[in-house]
Formats: structure tokens, sequence, C-alpha cells
């Protein structure tokens, strides 16, 4: 192969930086075939120079982050080692020495874009980030460059496998969520401490990056409306199953009427005819609905050393061919400035589920409260509450339309106030019907 | 917006090119931002200018193609004639003349793609295709980008929306082959000669580019193996049914242990449990499996004017943005040779179904030729033949392992012979499982 060697510095030796400096070890000759020029990993950032690492030749291993990324001719760097702080630094340093960067940060990438790709422009370099959201799913290039034509009106995944996993179980076995976080613990789908996951901040940052993509406007993090899934009960997942639904963790990102943007993460109910309901354990999938190319998905793997490696080589060899030429790929211009709509203005479908007096008149009362809050209900469903003997309970399960959440939170807060009401009065969106 | 228009040619005004312009004349602004220039629609070629066309302005619209490609100052030409001439002559003029072309034109590029891409390298000008396979479907810049660090080991996709209804409806409704085209013709699914899509040409084509792009090996339409649906008995419909599969004109690029390739289209048994069966009516799906990503599907329309028309213009946007940046995009170089392997050796499963004699030992007879044949049976199952009582006939449904494609056809052949066998006997590949 003619032509230097691009020279790669590589942040993060854990499990996706270990497989990623396999795939550039093993495969040399044909990424150098697939970039026009051969690479060279010349350093590997690790926290602990003494834990064993195998694979990883020695001699390029170093705790030295800062004098990796400034070192004098260093062409691209990877960077693996997630969190703000000191990613955000290491990644700015190496731009400004002139390197472009491969990240799978989706944390800092949420917080912190406009600076990034700021300085990246600043700099004439590249900053990709393809394994950033959803692992080994190609969506970036999708949506950046293959839809680009289009307008999208809908992107809408499972951007977490963790709580697909826990979600998963609680549907096929019955469990409830803690027994379902201790086993995907057990298993190692889930950190010792999942919050991350669980509480919906993975997917809400990998929301932000979608809805920014898809809408040509910069959302941060912060900006999305977020709920995890340790208030799933198994009772949610039974009335889902009833309704012909799965409960599913869903990052929303949605084009309003009004020209504001929905971006979210919460569960959701999804019926089983939709293809997102399907997406079964640690896989993901994202759900695209564009004005002229309709309904699309991307389904694949959404984690994981091997799956995350492949879509920083990917990004790897893009930016390797970039530079080889003398370019910088093109960056998703954020023209618009859509705001981001409060939650209480979405619309959307809900499920809501109450217990109440099994009496005469009872039903027609919360018809009512429905009514009196311009929410149209599609289907009621009463059951006999179960309880003991002479318990004289039911429980009422609603499918309403299209409504304002605003309206449908002030419908359940008068709903809880009826005394035919007996517990607290649940509800979960839904989605894709 | 700053800078001067890009002028963009568009060849053909039917179905897909009056879907384009209309997107580049009503979302001029959107287009303009996302490339940091404005587009100019110069000319418009249709075959009849009598023909009223409906959105389509008058002043663009020209018979003369050769004169809007050649004409000075075309920065893109969009060619969507289809075949091979004048395709191929109009888009390597347009190049020799400077212009960078975008093409939906599957047929020309898997018969001319050596000849197309050597003459966009050699005139510096892009030659993008996204909406030559699967429509609407993002697979082009996944595959060169976002793959290209990974090894690709397999790509199967039903790329054929006019089979796939045609099948469906065999499926569901337990319509004969016959009666479904006739359905998909009138519903507008099927051309009146539908000969490019049941024989599986179109396919083929697909089949092609996918294993260009998945394994640097420019293939050629030619050397795809192809067998279409015109020969699909609902008996196999049925009996796919009995063994939890359904049957689905398949596009498989598979690489083997031999580092030959193996490029075929051709009905197969596909399981219910895989990703791709679930794959309704006219809609496109493609799998891929790579070493480091995993299991990946990309699922979406596979045809249809807006549509393909979206994945032209995201092929235009990026070509106007490398225009606008004097650059070229990367070219997916063709640098391996791997071999395309003759039929005979690629290795796959196989259900097998024939009529005998209902009488002892017959089991065993036809037991004893696929063990001479070293092909491995999973699975047998025998039931009466249900024809005229006294019909002392059973049908026998074999499932084997894996096996050599030219072990089968001897073994089929030596079953054909033998005299308890009452009729030809019946194979169909099963991918998948």
């Amino acid at each position: 192969m003619d032509g230097e060697p691009l020279r790669v510095g590589l942040l993060g030796g854990g499990t996706v930086g270990s497989q990623v400096a396999r795939l550039i070890l093993e495969h040399g000759d044909d990424l150098a075939a697939r970039i026009g020029r051969p690479l060279e990993l010349v350093g590997i950032v690790v926290r602990n120079l003494d834990r064993p690492r195998p694979g990883l030749p020695a001699s390029l291993l170093t705790t030295d982050a800062e004098g990796l990324v400034t070192r004098e001719g260093i062409d691209i760097a990877i960077e693996l080692i997630g969190g703000i702080d000191p990613a955000q630094d290491l990644i700015l340093k190496a731009m400004s020495h002139g390197a472009s960067v491969v990240t799978a940060n989706k944390a800092l990438l949420a917080a912190k874009g406009d600076e990034l790709f700021g300085a990246a422009q600043h700099a004439g370099v590249d900053l990709y980030y393809e394994a950033a959201v959803a692992g080994a799913i190609p969506i970036v290039r999708p949506l950046s460059e293959s839809l680009v034509g289009d307008e999208i009106q809908v992107v809408m995944g499972i951007v977490n496998g963790t709580t697909n996993y826990i979600l998963d179980k609680m549907t096929a076995e019955g469990m409830d969520y803690q027994t379902a976080l201790v086993q995907a613990q057990d298993l190692g789908y889930a950190e010792a401490d999942p919050t991350a996951d669980v509480e919906g901040h993975d997917a809400a940052a990998k929301a932000a990056l979608l809805a920014s993509l898809a809408f040509h406007t910069r959302v941060r993090g912060d900006q999305v409306h977020r709920e995890g899934i340790t208030g799933v009960a198994p009772q949610d997942i039974r009335a889902a199953r009833g309704l012909g639904c799965v409960v599913k963790l869903l990052a929303v990102a949605k084009l309003l009427d009004d020209g504001q943007i929905s971006v979210r993460v919460h569960p959701a109910m999804v019926p089983n005819t939709h293809p997102l309901a399907s997406v079964k354990g640690a896989y993901n999938a994202i759900f695209v609905e564009a004005a002229a190319a309709g309904r699309l998905m991307f389904l694949g793997p959404g984690a994981g050393g091997a799956p995350t490696a492949s879509a920083v080589v990917g990004d790897l060899v893009t930016v390797a061919r970039n530079r080889s030429r003398g370019v910088v790929g093109p960056v998703q211009p954020m023209y618009n400035d859509h705001e981001v709509a409060p939650m209480g203005l979405v619309t959307t479908r809900y499920f809501v589920r109450l217990r109440v007096q099994d009496e005469p008149g009872v039903l027609a009362g919360v018809a009512g409260v429905f009514a009196r809050h311009h929410i149209s209900v599609q289907d009621v469903q009463q059951t006999p509450a179960g309880g003991k003997a002479g318990d004289a309970s039911a429980e009422l399960y609603l499918l309403t339309h299209e409504a304002k959440e605003a309206d449908l939170l002030e419908c359940v807060a008068d709903l809880q106030a009826s005394p035919q009401v007996q517990a607290a009065v649940r509800f979960m969106r839904v989605e894709g019907m």
C-alpha cells in the first residue's frame, strides 16, 4: 500500500477499545486497501497499566491521554473513555492539534454537541460518532445522508438494550422489575449501578442525537423528557397484552404540526403488529417515518464490545479516507430552530387503568370525566378486581384516542379525586397504534 | 443562501422522475440549507412532450437528453430512464462534460459497473446510486461506509416487492401463482410484462450490487445464479408452513469458507422466526451478518415513486454537498477478487418433496439414496397423498442438514429414477434456519 501510514491514537482499552484495537491490528491489510493508505495504531490509553490485557501490545499502552492526543503527527483520535470530563477536553485538544476524532460518547455529544462540532469545523477536522447511537446499527449516515433529501416526521426507537432485556423478561416470564433487573445484572446486561440505563439517561442522550440529525436542530440531552422503567408494574405488562401490545422503553422524536418537536424517552405500549414490538432482548431498533420514503426500520445489536467496535472502525475508515484525500466529510447543518415542545403539548394515545367501586353508574361517571377534559375514549374494559370475596371493586381499562398530555394529566387528577376511585390511577402512553 | 446555484438535469419524468422534480421544486429552501448552496433544476427529459404532466413546469421539459447532459454548466445529472441504452451513453457523456451523476439504474450498474465507476473516477465526478437497491432503504452507505471496518459474511434480502406481494398472497390466501400475478397486475404492483420481476432479473441485478459492496469484488448481474418464482406451487407454500417457514424470493450473497462467494436469487423457505419472514407485501428488507457487528436488518418500501425519489434526492444532496466543497465522495474500492462459486459448490439446507408408493420399505429406500449422496436428513414426514380411494401413494417431506448443491441434484436425480417414486421430485432451498 502506497503512502505514509495514518497515525491513530486510541483512548480507552476496555470492552470496546480492546475490540477496536483487535480489528485495527488483525485486519490491517483489508483496512489499508479500503482506505488507500495503511493505519498505524500508535498508542492505547488505559487507566491501569498493570491489568493484563490479552491481545493488546504492551508497547502501545500508556496512561498519558493528553500526551497521546497532542503527540506530533496524530491523524485520528478515537475516544472511548465516555463521560464529559476529561473526554471533552481530550477531544478538543486532539482537534486543535489537527487530529480528526471518532467517538462513541453519546452523553458528551448530547451535552456539548454545539461546542464540539463547532471546534471540529474551526479546526478543519472530522468528528464522527456512528457508535454513539444504537451500537452497530447504521443510523447516523442514513439520517444525515441517505434521507437528507426527505422530510423526516418521526424517529422512534428502542435504543437501550438493558431496559429492553428487562422488559422482555417481565413480558415473557411475568417477572417483576426488581427480579428481572437482578437477572440482567447477573448476566452482565445491566451495570451494578443501573441508573443510566433504567432511568433513561442513556436513551435520552441518544434521543437528543437522533432528533438533532432528523430535524436539523441541535437538541441537548437535558431537553429530552425522560421517564425510566423502574415504575413499570407486572399489571402494566399484563394490561398491554390484553390490548395486543407490549411495553417498550421508547425514544421518540416527532415533528409536530405547529413546527415544534417532541423529544422524549418513556415506557410505552406498542402494538404487536408494529415492527418495534418484535425487537427482543439486547437488540436495538430504530423506526423512521419520512414524508417521501415512508416507514423504515433499522435493527441490530445496540451494544457490546464487538458490535460497537464495528461502528467505530467504520467511522475510522471513513475519516481516514477523508484525511488521505485531504477533505472532511459533510456535517449535518443545524439550520432549523424547532422549539422542543413542553410535554403538556404533546399528543399521543393513552392507556388508563383504575380501580373503582363496582356499582351502577360508576362507568358513566368515569366516562364523564374523560369527556369533560375533551378526551375521546376508544375502548373500555371492565373486569372484577379479583380481590377478596365480597370485594365490590372492579378494574377499568381505558384506551383513548389522541389526546394532549396536559388534558390527560388533568383528567387523571380529577379521576383520582373521585370518591369511587379506590387506588392510584395509572396511565401509560401508547405509540405506533 | 450564498453561492451560485448548482445546476441539475433530470433524465426521466415518469413515476420516480416527477416525484424527484416535486421534491426539488417544493423543498428548495430546505435542500439549499442542507447543501449550503441552492439547486436549480434546469431541464427534465421526457419522451413525449404532449403528455400532460401536472406539477412539472412545461418550460423545463425537453426531449433532447444529449443536449441536456452536455449543456454548459450542468453540475449534476439524474438518470431515471432505466435500461442500458441510451442510459449508459448519456451517463458517460454527462461525466465527460464534468457532471456528477445520480442514478437508480440497477440493471445498468450491474452490467457495466466497472466502466461507469472507472469513467467517474477518470472524470473526477461522483456516481451515486442508493435508489438502485431496495428503493428508499438506505443500504449503499451502510455497506460502503458504516460497515466498512467490518468483515461482512452474508447479505440476504427481499429486494423485489412484486414477487414478495405475489408470494404473500399465495401464502395468506392460498392462491396459485397465476391468480396472484393477475391480482398484482390489476393493483399496479406488477407490470403487464412481469418478466423482469418474476424471473428474478431485477433481484439479480440488486444481488450483484450488494455482493460488490459487501465483498469489494465487482460482481456482474450475469454472474448471479437466478431462479424466479413462476415455478412455486401452492404445495410448496403449504409444505413451508408445515415446517414453520414461509417462501420468499431471496437475493443471497455469502462469503464461503474457501474465499469464494455465492451470489444467487431463488425462492427459499425462511423460518417464521427469522426477521425476513415477517416482511410483507411490497416491503423490502435486507439482512446483513458481519463478523463484529453481528446481525442487522434494514426494512422499508422497496419501490414506488416517492420512496425511490427520497433515495435519489438524498444522493443529490450528498453529491451537491461534495460538489460545492470541490470534492468527490469515497468509492468502495474493488480490491478483492473473490471468485463467484459455481452453484454446485454452494451449500445450504434443502426441503425435498416426493410422492412415493405407500408400501413397506419405501422410506428406507429413500433414506438410503440420501445417505449414498452423503446428505444428512434432519426430519422426515410422511403423509397420505390424499388422492383417489385405493391410491396407495404417500407424500414424503424431507428436510436436510447443510448439503452441497451438486450432491443434492444427484440425489434428486437418483430419487427420480427410483421405481417407487411416482411424480416429479421437487426441492426448495431453506435459508436462515
